[in-house]
């Protein structure tokens, strides 16, 4: 890992589980309500409509916005589906902060706190500051600073995202290392010029469903945050 | 402090000890080349260049750059005055960083600790991303993330700064306070709407030569890091 100054994250699926933990605070939230959904399908759903409201914004169609406004259209979208259409505003809104519950994998808070010892730490996920500030407070990530999507004014994969950061720290994007479960995510970043670290998440989309391993080539293929660090601090 | 959920931090004398940091670290480094300077007056004469150099670009006379930048123009200023000019470039660059390598006054690294208990705290500075993450590393402070001008795209006391700092928290702005030991930070982040905190530097130009208490209304007036935590936790 020569030159290697700093480790950029992917954070969905990545660093944090959103699929049990989005499934779990729709249940808190809704279940004393009298809805009886399936809360894993609905995580799934909800999830689903990441991709396409986030192309709006790459793609030019729509003005940036930061994720907690996409979050929403994706809740809206979806809202039909899952009969939720009574819903009261103030539920809906506090509904969409279930991103901003997510709970770490549990290898990722130990792992970074051990990566930390060597490399500077930062996200740098479509996710907005505030969430990513929560995410952190929850989890005890100490990261550096937040990057991404929010100082970059656009979404991963456009190279402005991993560009950006790399700025912000002054470093080169070869003395980056962007760490992500997803390999459109780290051949993005390659193209771009920084090295790469896989992380297997082979639950993230449940049981068997996720990438047990990278799909594209990169520089480090680890089975959690505590291999990583076991190679490369 | 009823509603307040972020506490936003000026950095250079407010947190850190610019004056005797950047003496040290000239001396450290020119001594040994030679150079026999007054070193706190080559610190004060490269701050002197702080307010004029920012104003090129809140004025619109030069486009944003980081206060890295800023900090090198200014510091080409000075070299004829204290006979520098023979310094070679990888000298100058080094020196420019003395800036990265502040040390926090004795009772800014504990006292943010005790007030990270109870709020978000983030840096609102001019100083740019890198330099502040470097000082965090430095002195152990614990920022949920970095904010400030390089952020806003553009430098304190432009509305812009404060209120693009709320905005990445997802607050209002009268659910953040500026801490400073400086009136006219506290006066700008007044008038867009922040709550203000000033804490005592007397010293922070020399002996005596600092802000022993404010010279505008503000809502809280400290002594020091650990009296504010005294006074809002």
């Amino acid at each position: 890992m020569d030159g290697v100054k700093a480790l950029f994250f992917d954070v969905f699926g990545t660093v944090v589980d959103w699929r049990t933990s989005v499934a779990r605070e729709a249940r808190v939230l809704l279940e004393p309500r009298g809805y009886s959904l399936d809360w894993l399908a609905f995580a799934d759903a909800w999830r689903a409509e990441y991709q396409p409201g986030m192309e709006e914004v790459r793609s030019g169609r729509l003005p940036f916005a930061r994720l907690d406004v996409i979050h929403r259209r994706m809740l809206d979208r979806i809202v039909p589906k899952f009969d939720l259409g009574k819903l009261d505003e103030t539920t809906l809104r506090n509904l969409n902060l279930a991103w901003h519950r997510l709970d770490a994998w549990p290898d990722s808070t130990r792992g970074l706190h051990r990566l930390r010892e060597k490399y500077f730490i930062a996200p740098v996920s479509n996710g907005n500051i505030a969430l990513m500030v929560d995410l952190a407070r929850r989890n005890d990530f100490r990261w550096d600073t937040i990057l991404g999507a929010e100082i970059a004014g656009d979404y991963k994969p456009k190279p402005r995202v991993y560009l950006a950061a790399a700025e912000a720290l002054a470093l080169e994007p070869g003395q980056c290392m962007m760490v992500a479960a997803h390999s459109d995510d780290l051949a993005a970043a390659a193209s771009n010029g920084l090295r790469t670290a896989h992380v297997a998440r082979p639950n993230e989309h449940g049981p068997g469903k996720g990438e047990p391993g990278p799909t594209v080539p990169v520089d480090v293929a680890a089975s959690s945050f505590e291999d990583l660090a076991d190679r490369i601090v």
